[in-house]
């Protein structure tokens, strides 16, 4: 028995959309946004397309947040099934998207459908900022789209984002902030030179192993109420050309620190470098910085999902702010409450990717649930 | 003006001799060889062309050892004149192998010949240990040579290796022994994961850098009256997939020491794994062994060798046993006295290798006089 989640998830899943391409995904949101009164405006910003649709002129303004691409398949011979054709098997939907994030935006779409059937004149406006490129570099897509909005000040004031939070049953957890992200990419100098004549060469890796230990050693801080303590890795290094007597003249690392709001980007930047520079290293050292920490604590929204999980799983979710970033982040600098709430995530990205369908059926129940706390007329 | 070991130094350059190949230079010698009454036997082992020629019966055995092989020109736009045509420019013959070791084998040639011409009687026994696998694994030349010699009990008492021992000018520094060569390789074990989990994961980087800090300022001896200290150099290492997300699971490093008579390939296992089993690692190492150290000190072969020099430069060469392996160290298995003795090693393996013909003609007369002092009729 299929359910107007199922079938829409399945449609989703049966479109190719691999980073950046959307494969048609949007145009198949977008006619049923359209049907239900949505204004549409579609951003196209180089490689990537992108969606805003809007119901309502008053405030406040809510919005679901996701994304039409995914990840690439993987090796295809270890799949069960092939990857872009949906297929049930038991209770399960199996296919690339299935948990990240196109039964997300299939219960989206039809909660929202739900809620308007019922509540067709609702309090506040309700939005979706959909991209296709959120697996990618991203760069053109939430990003651009909040930047669009920004300047026309456009604010949304609360968002949902479809991201797969919860680990064993949906709604299990619900993430309500996000660590900030930075990378740093070191190169430590030396001079080259054979193994056999030390003296003349300078091997950077040796110079470096005490500051990195010191590095990876360090504690940073010690989180707070919401926030785990922050952490240092390396997940790279590389030095030398393979030869086993040729002393290296470059040493790359890089690593990435997941950081609590106890930190920012420019303290975290300072405590580096004096670090490096205690231990007189010739290095050059680049900075990515991928997105401060963000917080939605006690407030309208959060009080609204808290509820409307509660309500369909006869328990309240448990609120982290663990784990990687997400899209999330772009609009939080909005100033806006941002809430994270989709399905288990114990299968994105790898191989045979599934979801439970009595999950997508209550996060379903959950998003109408989520918008009839905030926008249902009284 | 041409000269006889000039003449024969260019036509072993003219011949493209990339290691393993000898393009027929061990024939032009083995011709030589033949007229001045040697007895030849060529050994061919896989693709590696050797030969052993010897004049004599009696004891002691002296030999020259060399090879015909070539390292690759390297980028041919940097070479000034075709690398693989001798080519005279003021004072320098120019071209691949210039320096390493077609002017050495044309010395030794000369050298024999002018002292068979003037002492067609001489005391001991002549011979040449001529190899084309030196730059390359050696694993077809002269170990193999030296393993047929040791099963029939033929044994070299005194060698000179005609490898590039100089510094500024031919005969300034002869190398009188070498140090051991070990290489280790390991791999780091833990376990794979994303960085914003990292209490599921385990970073082996993390692991592993104070026991590489360790290892790296050991002070592993202090050498001795002719050997510097042990060196401990890690010329390559790498983690990680790229993915500035991901947790690496593996971490390999390869290091090299370069060891003195003071230790030996046991007992540096033995502190290396001490130090990574005390920092509780999960690792896997494997040892290459390279070769022991060798010393060849006070002795005949030692006297006639800085007695021929100091003749020629009318100064004393300085003994050392620094710089990178050389097929001495398959030599002296054999209980051989062995000294390195060739031209300036300024430009071996780079793009225009040259050498100086006055050091050419220079370097013959201290193979000749070394000859004389050994084996001359009083
Ligand atoms: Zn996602
Ligand atoms: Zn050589």
């Amino acid at each position: 028995m299929t359910t107007p989640t199922l079938s829409l998830a399945c449609d989703l899943i049966n479109r190719e959309s691999v980073t950046p391409v959307d494969a048609g995904c949007q145009e198949m949101m977008i006619e049923r946004l359209k049907a239900l009164g949505f204004s549409i405006e579609v951003m196209v910003f180089e490689d990537t397309t992108n969606f805003w649709a809007r119901r309502g002129t008053e405030a406040p303004l809510f919005a679901f947040a996701g994304h039409t691409d995914v990840v690439p398949s993987g090796p295809i011979d270890q799949w069960h099934t092939p990857p872009f054709e949906a297929t049930i098997i038991d209770d399960h939907l199996h296919g690339r998207g299935a948990a990240d994030m196109k039964g997300s935006l299939a219960s989206m779409i039809v909660a929202v459908e739900e809620f308007i059937a019922q509540h067709p004149v609702h309090k506040g406006s309700i939005a979706f900022l959909i991209t296709s490129d959120e697996e990618g570099p991203f760069i053109n897509g939430t990003t651009r789209v909040v930047d669009t909005l920004m300047e026309r000040g456009e604010l949304i004031d609360m968002c949902i984002v479809g991201e797969p939070s919860s680990t064993t049953e949906v709604g299990d957890v619900v993430k309500n902030g996000r660590r900030g992200s930075i990378t740093g990419d070191i190169t430590f100098k030396g001079i080259q030179g054979h193994v056999a004549y030390p003296h003349i060469a300078k091997n950077p890796v040796h110079g470096a192993l005490p500051a990195l230990g010191e590095l990876a050693s360090t504690q940073w801080d010690e989180g707070n109420e919401f926030f785990p303590p922050t952490s240092f890795q390396i997940p790279n290094l590389q030095a030398g050309t393979g030869a086993s007597n040729v002393i290296p003249g470059e040493f790359n690392v890089q690593f990435n620190m997941r950081f609590s709001t106890e930190l920012d980007n420019q303290r975290i930047q300072q405590r580096v470098h004096s670090i490096l520079d205690a231990h007189g290293l010739d290095y050059q050292l680049d900075w990515t910085f991928n997105g401060d920490p963000f917080l939605t604590d006690k407030g309208a929204l959060l009080d609204a999902v808290v509820a409307a999980v509660t309500k369909v799983n006869h328990k309240a979710p448990q609120l982290l702010t663990t784990g990687g970033t997400s899209d999330g982040r772009f609009i939080a600098k909005m100033g806006t409450q941002v809430i994270e709430l989709g399905p288990v995530n114990a299968t994105i990205h790898k191989v045979n990717e599934c979801v439970s369908i009595t999950d997508l059926e209550k996060l379903t129940e959950m998003y109408k649930q989520t918008l009839i706390h905030l926008f249902a007329q009284s």
